[in-house]
C-alpha cells in the first residue's frame, strides 16, 4: 500500500460479463484504477468512466497496490500471471494480487509460491452469483491465500459483494468454490430428472415445482431455475461451458487427491452431451434437454 | 358418509413410526377411529386414548367412512387392500381409501379401479417430511385420485399436514412423490460429495457448509443434513432402507414410462451400497460413508 490513509490504486485484468460489473463498482467507490482486457473495446465502459487503460498486465500492475484477475479459463490466468508481459513481471514488493477467476486449487498455490517470491502476497478468490450478481454487487466471494492482504483487500470485496469468507490457506477459496459446483451439479442433475420424469407422467410442472419445493427436495434451483425450465426457457444465468469447465477442475482436483466422485463424474458428462447438442452457451438449466434427448422423451417438442 | 353433519368415523391401518402421529392427531381433532396394526403393541398407544382396535383390515374398514393405510412396502400395500381379510373386502359402498403409504403410482391406479368397481372411492396420498413431521402435524400431502373424495378428506389431511395438494387422477401423488424422491437423491449425492471434497482438502467443514449454503448451491439438505454430516451424525430422520424402496419405485415407474435416468439410477446404486455396509438402519445422509468407502477417504476414521 502506498500508505495507511489513501486509497490504494487497483487494476483490474479482465471487463469480461463479471470483471466489468465488479471493476466499476470499484470505481464507484471512489477507487483509482487502471484496466487491461485483451478485447479493449470490452473494457470501454470503464475507461469512458475515468479508469486508465494499460498496455499488458504486466503495465497494469505496476501502477496498482492491489490487482485483480477475473478471466476466462486457467491457461488464460497462467498467462495473464506468468507471461513475460504478465502481472508478475511488474507487480511491485508489498502489492497484491486477487484471483477471482474460478481456477485449479493448485494453480492457486503456484500463483501465491512465485507472488511470494517476489514480495508479493496473494489471494484466491473466486465467486459466485454470475452476472447479475456481479451487477447488483451481491457475489458470494470464497477466498484463500494470505490473511493479513485479505483483511487489507476486504473493504474492496465489500462493495463487489455480500457474504465475504476467507477459508484458509492458498487454494482453500479456489476448493470452496469447487464444493459449490459439486452441490449445484448434483442438484441440478435431481432437479431436471424429476422434471422430466413429471412431464411424462402428465404432471402439471408448475404445480409439480410448487408442491415438492416446500419439503427436503427444495433448493435454489428449485425456485430459481426450475420455473424457467417449465416456460422453455434456456437463457444463461450461468452457461453451461462456464460449468463444463468448473466440473473438470473439480474433477482433475479430486483425482489429484484420490477421490472418486461419481455423481460429479455423471453430470460432467451430461453437460459434455448436452454442448454437443449445440447448447454450451445456453444456462445450466438446459440440462433437461439433455435428459431429454437421452430417451427421445418429447420435452423439446412439447 | 354417514350425514353431512357427523364427523365421518376413520380407520387407520398401519400406526409405525408415522401412522401413530398421524393417527394421534385425527383422534385430538375429535375423529372417531378405528385401528389396525400387523403388531398390536404399537398401536397401543392410540387404543389407550380410545381407538377401537379390529381384528384385521376388514374389520378396520366396515366401521368406517374414511380408511387411511400407511404401512411398508408395495407387498404390504397390496396384502391390506386385496387380501380376504382386506380393505376392499370389508369397505361400505360410498366410503374413500386413502392410502398414503410411498407406493408405486400404477398400485395407485390399480386401487382406485378395484375400489370404483365396488362403489368405493380412492385418493393415493404419500407424504413426506418424516417422522418428525408427521408428530408435529406438518406434512407435505401429495394427493391424486377422485377429487370430490379429496375434498371430503381435506380437513382430516389439514389435521395431519401443512402443504396439502390434489396433483390430479389416480396415481398423481405418488408420481409427484417419485419426483421429491429424485430430486432429494441428487441433491444427497451433490450434497455428500461436496462434503467429502471439503474433507479431503483440509477444509473446516462447518465454514464451507455455511459459506455455500446462502447462494445457488443452497438447499434444505445442506441447511439440515449437512451440519449432522459434519459431526459425523447419522441418526434417522429418514432411514437408508425407505429411500432405497422410494427410489426403485420411482426407477421402475421411469422404466414402464421408457425414461432413463442416470443420475437416480447412481444414487439408488451408492444407497445399496451403503445398505450392503451395515447402515440401512441410518439417516440419508449417512451416505458420505459409502463414498467415503470408494475412495478409502478416511472420513469415517476421522
Amino acid at each position: 500500500m502506498s500508505t495507511a490513509d489513501k486509497k490504494p490504486t487497483a487494476a483490474w485484468i479482465g471487463t469480461g460479463v463479471m470483471g466489468r460489473w465488479m471493476c466499476e463498482h470499484l470505481m464507484d467507490a471512489g477507487y483509482h484504477t487502471v484496466v487491461y482486457n485483451r478485447t479493449k473495446s470490452k473494457a470501454q465502459p470503464l475507461i469512458d468512466k475515468g479508469a486508465v487503460f494499460a498496455g499488458s498486465p504486466k503495465e497494469a500492475a505496476e501502477q496498482a497496490d492491489i490487482i485483480f484477475t477475473i478471466v476466462g479459463f486457467t491457461k488464460d490466468v497462467r498467462e495473464v500471471y506468468f507471461s513475460d508481459t504478465g502481472i508478475l513481471a511488474g507487480a511491485k514488493n508489498g502489492s497484491i494480487v486477487v484471483d477471482m477467476t474460478t481456477t485449479n486449487p493448485s494453480l492457486a498455490v503456484e500463483i501465491f509460491r512465485q507472488a511470494e517470491a517476489k514480495g508479493i502476497s496473494s489471494i484466491d478468490a473466486p465467486v459466485s452469483g454470475g452476472d447479475v450478481g456481479a451487477r447488483e454487487a451481491r457475489l458470494t466471494i470464497m477466498s484463500g491465500g494470505d490473511k493479513t492482504a485479505f483483511d487489507q483487500v476486504l473493504p474492496l470485496f465489500e462493495v463487489m459483494g455480500r457474504n465475504i469468507n476467507y477459508l484458509g490457506e492458498a487454494g482453500a477459496g479456489q476448493h470452496t468454490k469447487a464444493c459449490n459446483q459439486i452441490v449445484i451439479a448434483g442438484t441440478m442433475v435431481g432437479v431436471c430428472e424429476s422434471l422430466l420424469y413429471g412431464y411424462k407422467a402428465g404432471l402439471s410442472m408448475e404445480q409439480l415445482i410448487e408442491t415438492i419445493s416446500k419439503g427436503a427436495a427444495g433448493c435454489w434451483t428449485l425456485d430459481n431455475l426450475a420455473p424457467r425450465i417449465a416456460k422453455h426457457d434456456y437463457d444463461p444465468g450461468f452457461i453451461v461451458e462456464h460449468f463444463i469447465k468448473d466440473m473438470g477442475i473439480a474433477l482433475q482436483e479430486a483425482q489429484a487427491m484420490e477421490l472418486s466422485l461419481p455423481g460429479l463424474a455423471l453430470a460432467h458428462q451430461l453437460y459434455v452431451a448436452l454442448k454437443a447438442q449445440g447448447r454450451g452457451k445456453d444456462g445450466t438449466q438446459a440440462l433437461i434437454l439433455a435428459l431429454d434427448a437421452l430417451s427421445n422423451a418429447g420435452f423439446s417438442r412439447s
